[in-house]
């Protein structure tokens, strides 16, 4: 059993790891000049200080719905089922949450040096390469979602069909090898042998963190390494590497570069955890109201890890894996008096500040972009450990 | 019904993407000049000439066998489970006809232009590139067939069980997946975005040879063109592309690395159709001594599409799709009186002369080690639709 702080400690070790005609950058940059990029709620920034909080989405709007479009097109294939089965989780409105490229596209801008105001007219290049970077991730990542979901027979996805119970596995898995090879070959057309590089230590993470989570033994079940590892993998190298991607393609220095590893990688964990908080939780702050469906899965999460150092009588039932449903009620039982669901919200909040800390690391900047985009990507972090959904 | 001369014409039409240290390459060399390259049996090389016909396997065997060792410490995962399900088919034993690295290597060596004797001490650097070709091109085709057989479960696969009745689909898809990442992470460590798209478009044709074959209507059943894009796509795709990488990665001409391109095309089709044959007859000459597995899956291949060229009437059985074993009876009841076999046997010839055109259109050499490569894949060609198994 690790004392907590040890244990954030430990989480701070690194694990380190196409391009057709862009559209008009201009009402971008005007919707970070003008006063359109902040979100209606308001909240205090530090001890007495007023402040409206950034919409990072608002930010980057029309270049993630750029990117969407763009998507639709890139998985046309010669063959229509596999042009709509690839497609299935890019049409208008089953595209996610779309943080994956607001966080990239952030991340241009707020790695960008200053840009005299004449050369504004070539942002549309400046642009290409991060919104290609935001594409080939999106691919990769719905790629490991209908891989994911043959592996686990899973009926829905974003709150519809799954794509295996639109279509079947077979051609659900000849989507996702498609998606990888568009994937990587808009990868290579970047002509950047370290960006394809990192998108390849993306993928294979993401396929180590799958395999850690469907083969493990009593005693990795309830290793909390083992499981901020297998999140690592499994949610934040994308991310990370991604974000590093950016950064490579921008011609940043290693140490920019690494800073945008940083801020990838602790947003992704920081979002796991909430995650795993809300499969308990659910919308409301109550525990059991969330799905479960973690847990009923077998699969071990934060809380129950926390839970399980306050009380190490639970040890015999997480370590059974809980095929049986006595071993689950007993785990609601211990979670609910534990400080289960609050040391994983701390936890949660240690690394969002680690990916503000990774921002504020940044070589100072007079551009007033850059600058928006540094403070919208903090104010991200801290967006999606307070959501509730 | 198109004539056959036609039907030879339309398949003319083109249909057109980490390197440590490698072996010592001074006896491959030696045994390319030294007799050691010739097999046992002697044939007639046209009108009335007797030559010993070279056995291609043997040229390169080191280098091949190189390919074999690196591949195996390649597939080496952080999770032991996967090392093992991605190593499966690169077990010593387990490899296959290793056909696709040897014509790499001997292209590699056909299209080199003359060497002086003095720079023969980098050829270690020389033959780096087309290893590392083979190398993925191993990959990609193994990733292909774990996928298939998921996709089909099949049980066998190069006369062992498949891996995923070995492992279960799970690990099977993952170990697909990961191969793939292995594979474009070694091409991009090439540093050249045409190789990486050339890999990538090979990729994709194997999706989509795939799903031509799985999701097919009546009338796609019957149709030669469909059949012969089908088996390009599924069979010579990769190791055209991949010959056409070797030659673009040895900074060749357009017109060097579109021969070599043509070469792979000519050849990948060829042993396709004695495929389809020897799944007829076996390893005799004679009618149904092969597995039949084809026509019991409901895979319609060329003997049966000329059987029906002569027969029109068989084209209902063919369209239904052989589900009902009396169709099946049919179908091997008018190929038995039909010319279907010959008639596949003599496209295959031809498409193995188109291969030896394109070797004979290359540009000439003094070099012997070229002369001799050349002639290997050439004579591998011929080799290939003679062979009985």
């Amino acid at each position: 059993m690790l004392p907590r702080r040890l244990l954030v400690a430990g989480l701070l070790r690194s694990t380190s790891t196409s391009s057709p005609a862009y559209p008009r950058p201009e009402n971008v940059r005007e919707r970070f000049l003008s006063g359109s990029c902040y979100s209606d709620s308001t909240r205090h920034r530090g001890a007495g200080s007023t402040a409206k909080m950034l919409d990072p989405f608002a930010l980057v709007k029309d270049e993630v719905s750029e990117v969407s479009n763009r998507l639709r097109s890139m998985v046309a294939a010669e063959v229509p089922e596999l042009t709509s089965a690839a497609g299935y989780f890019f049409r208008a409105g089953a595209e996610g949450k779309t943080t994956c490229p607001t966080v990239l596209l952030l991340m241009a801008s707020a790695i960008r040096t200053d840009t005299p105001v004449s050369t504004i007219g070539s942002m549309n290049e400046l642009r290409a390469k991060p919104m290609c970077i935001a594409e080939i991730t999106e691919m990769i990542h719905v790629a490991s979602l209908i891989h994911d979901d043959v592996l686990d027979l899973a009926d829905t996805r974003r709150g519809m069909d799954s794509l295996n119970s639109a279509v079947g596995n077979k051609l659900a898995i000849l989507a996702g090898d498609f998606l990888l090879f568009r994937a990587f070959s808009a990868a290579g057309s970047l002509d950047n042998a370290e960006v394809v590089s990192l998108l390849a230590t993306a993928l294979n993470n993401l396929v180590t963190g799958e395999l850690m989570q469907m083969n493990v033994t009593p005693a990795q079940r309830c290793s909390m390494d083992y499981y901020l590892q297998k999140t690592y993998y499994k949610t934040a190298a994308l991310i990370s590497n991604s974000c590093k991607a950016v950064a490579v393609l921008a011609g940043q220095t290693a140490d920019v570069a690494a800073l945008a590893y940083q801020y990838g990688r602790h947003l992704g964990i920081a979002y796991q955890l909430i995650d795993d908080i809300l499969d308990f939780t659910g919308t409301s702050a109550s525990l059991g109201k969330g799905s479960l469906s973690d847990i009923h899965q077998g699969i071990v999460t934060a809380p129950v890890l926390f839970a399980m150092e306050e009380f190490p009588e639970l040890r015999e039932s997480v370590e059974r894996g809980f095929h049986d449903p006595s071993d689950v009620a007993t785990a609601l039982e211990y979670l609910a008096k534990s400080e289960g669901i609050e040391r994983t919200r701390l936890l949660a909040t240690e690394h969002a500040k680690l990916a503000a800390r990774a921002i504020d690391a940044l070589p100072e900047v007079g551009d007033r972009v850059a600058l928006i985009s540094r403070q919208a990507l903090k104010d991200l972090a801290q967006k999606l450990i307070r959501r509730t959904k």
